[in-house]
């Protein structure tokens, strides 16, 4: 499973903005030319996404475009713009069926091909955010190799439910059990809708948190000042990863007298807390190295 | 999709709240053949309800009659006495399969060419409030076009499972978002369930709030006194409405221009803002259009 | 439907506590041959687990052994040790497939044969506790007339989604609507995870009041300390038990003059609070049979 603790949306048309995600710590940048584009500027915004992904200058993060939607005409130039050797993927708005995502992989086959990159390079990020989406959520995860996650669109989920999007997020909670479950059902991603209210730094924590108890591993972030808190919710604790260590070293040696289970601190481990364990520490691990390839980065900038 | 903000209960066999009835300002009437109807009264009832929608006294009301389930040998007579020009249609309880409503349709469609009715003239709104009906929404939803709505019938439904129903409506919580999800799927109106405590106002504010925000347009009452306030929650407020008249106003300007969005006080508004912005407007317009329909009614009878 | 308010977890390979476990007062005991008891013990364990449902000092509990799951080699001999006169059925953990169900289903029934034991005799609760086996639970249930009921298994649950288990069990509260509705629509008990804070009260008993409400009958415990509390919250007031007679007695004369509802206390009651009357009646009356075989033993054992 990829590490995608935050993804920061960067619109395709503000070359300031561009630049200035250079610097960020989030593990995936989106350049958009969905809805942070004006109709009059996406063919700029392609221009300049294009430029960006193939600068080379994002060498530490996963590099993701969002395009627009299948239904719009717009997809095959986006696609064009957004094809590339440092293109981790795309990021697929409005998801709701299998075969749309089928079709995309055709369009981005034929793209890879041309450019001789290997074929399923370029994953796919789809977000569900319509009713359909949500209620075809089971036919969506797992419907193709190139899935790296499964986004939750909870702005435009509300909209078309016909209800304002609600601070608590009682209108998601369905469609977050089902996203998060099928995610992990497919060994995928669940990455959990971006918070828009930037100034409100408890809300953005009240909801990283309950993303991740329903089984998110991420989430998407508008403002870079999003990123500091999401990124430590999503990383485990030094406590977290001090037990870990100690459970799955206490349950090996257990495992290798031929037992079964084992106290950690008068408390009994057993098989499925040893795996939790050890799903920790992957992830701790993981984190470990991305933080050192962006600290690599910084320094070799100075 | 139909406005149906509130639809009071009138039992059938209650001669003074079916003249009571005339009065009150609900968006609809349900003339009861079923559970407020003991088996003896049962046909007496009908004779009430079919004179009732017959004699032309209810015309800025949609008419519905709730007819028994078709478990029951009940609701062949109840369909004689329900269908009607004047009755928009019947409400159909513990529905649980689209076969069912598949059979009903038969039934109605028999009377309506009898009548000289066009076929379809008479609608319907099942309740969903069995374990069965949960489970097969997704078959319920959309099987018909005489379909107008799903109601959630809490009561029956906490029954049905074998608990109490809570105030909180903690058991209801996966069947109400099951039941608005396909509601929207299906183009129609999701209508929440009758809250019994008469007495309790804010339990049936807190109730109808949470309604609301599961996406259901309105709610089942059983007073009169429960009218104004549920339709005052499932009413814009005149802050929402401008809000959305600004917001429409100026991404119509935007999209003219070619931009896809635009700056509203400060905030961005894009295609979803914007169409939930259309969806307010339209919900208020249909709302000016019934009180009107009501104030005409009002002075006509002075 | 089975009365199950209580199943105490025994761990196959603890004499003093199966010894002890005589004297508490669940409903069902459940020998563990699986989580508690280590590979080396598991031989040991069998034995013991065989003689303790062998020797008849059981007489009052439903007596179950939780085997390992399908995807072990360790499963055939676990059923050799557990399938018996005295034992009402297997805990099936891990349960994810119709198909593996129907597997166990035919090692049962070779060993009934053998026993001269009548087919079906051994029943099985499967707990259900993956996100796989959450997602099939509409196959699971119903899928064998073995079946007496669907546990929740929240610690497992967690893990495999890879979170950490929450007190108010926020993540498990869709698996949670899932068995509980699967369970009542096919006529079998649902019964509630474990509570591991053995020393948290009043955590317990929100856990067991939350799963009540959400339709669970009862509850996984692994102290007898467990036991007070949830047999307390899962069996009805007298209060209840005395409101469910006034219900069905009135109810009872209102039927035999021909009407549909009548009023108790100033409330209307009509078939479904009836319904409800009724269904508390029974579990009443099931609970005093069960504690009557208590003390009954409790007598003969002085």
């Amino acid at each position: 499973m990829e590490l995608l603790r935050t993804l920061l949306f960067v619109p395709g048309n503000r070359p300031k903005m561009i630049e200035k995600a250079k610097g960020v710590n989030a593990d995936a940048l989106i350049f958009d030319l969905e809805d942070a584009v004006p109709l009059a500027e996406k063919a700029t915004a392609r221009r300049m996404v294009s430029e960006a992904v193939g600068s080379g200058d994002y060498p530490h993060f996963k590099l993701f475009v969002r395009v627009n939607a299948l239904t719009t005409n717009l997809l095959p130039d986006d696609l064009e713009a957004a094809v590339g050797r440092n293109v981790f993927g795309i990021v697929l708005p409005k998801a709701e069926y299998a075969e749309g995502i089928a079709e995309v992989h055709l369009m981005l086959l034929e793209r890879e091909r041309r450019l001789g990159l290997p074929e399923g390079h370029t994953r796919i990020l789809p977000i569900v955010e319509t009713v359909r989406g949500v209620l075809n959520v089971s036919q969506i995860a797992g419907c193709h190799e190139r899935l790296v996650g499964l986004a939750f669109g909870a702005e435009d989920f509300a909209t078309d439910l016909g209800v304002e999007r609600s601070r608590e997020g009682t209108e998601g909670r369905y469609p977050m059990a089902q996203i998060a479950l099928y995610a992990r059902l497919t060994g995928v991603v669940a990455v959990d809708s971006v918070f828009s209210d930037i100034g409100d730094d408890e809300g953005l924590e009240e909801n990283a948190r309950l993303a991740k108890q329903l089984g998110f591993r991420g989430k998407l972030v508008i403002h870079p000042r999003q990123i500091e808190p999401v990124n430590r919710i999503f990383t485990p604790s030094e406590q977290e990863v001090e037990w870990a260590r100690l459970v799955v070293a206490a349950f090996e040696e257990a495992e290798a007298r031929g037992e079964a289970s084992v106290a950690v601190n008068g408390k009994l481990v057993d098989i499925p807390i040893a795996e939790r364990a050890r799903d920790l520490l992957a992830l701790a691990e993981a984190i470990s190295k991305q933080q050192s390839a962006v600290n690599f980065q910084k320094e070799s900038e100075k």
